[in-house]
């Protein structure tokens, strides 16, 4: 599972459990015909990927605008909190330990490469 | 250029040229240092994705609802005239044939593998 994750101006400390309780247990995935799962359940990998622009808005002038997110140094410290709080989970998660499943992160404001192979995309959008 | 597209109940063909203008002439990407230019000016390939899980909402017991995209033939169709609408632009743009960019699409409501190789990746949301 690959998570994109942008904060807004407004976001607190206070949303990163909720946020990681939604991402690891929202039941996101087909196992076998129709049985959802969630990540944990599956168990899959997760990597997660600081993308400011996704606070992105429409201006004038075909421009688009992206101060709505909020500053660096707490985007960052927010990011970093998401990745242990999920993490936490998934060492939580005997069948996840088991099978050897990670949860990774992009580095927080550099440029980085990305790779991704998906079967069959799906893509979700979750505000919190 | 990666845009993965889904239509809600209430689209309509009314919408169709303003997103195709919107996604072809916004100025999404960065050419040299600070100068921002569109997909049509870089010039760059576009990639459609019918993606009707982005209609998804989080609802009770951690699942998620996908009552809200418009219906199976009618999504087909608005897809293939909003691909068409874009890949009209991009004949037009003289600098965009002239480099051989093209647009090219999935199949709607076929499950398709995708392999996507970014060196910065950036993602921004649209709704229309």
């Amino acid at each position: 599972m690959v998570v994109y994750v942008s904060f807004f101006h407004e976001a607190s400390e206070d949303i990163i459990q909720e946020m990681a309780s939604s991402l690891m247990t929202t039941k996101l995935f087909r196992k076998d015909t129709r049985h959802l799962v969630s990540i944990l359940d599956l168990p899959g990998s997760v990597l997660f990927i600081p993308q400011d622009s996704l606070v992105g808005e429409p201006v004038p002038k075909r421009r688009m605008q992206y101060k709505a997110g909020c500053e660096l140094w707490w985007g960052s410290q927010l990011f970093s909190n998401l990745v242990c709080a999920c993490r936490e989970r998934m060492s939580g998660s005997v069948r996840s330990t088991q099978a050897g499943v990670r949860v990774e992160q992009g580095i927080y404001g550099q440029k980085q490469e990305i790779v991704l192979n998906s079967m069959e995309p799906m893509t979700v959008l979750l505000e919190f």
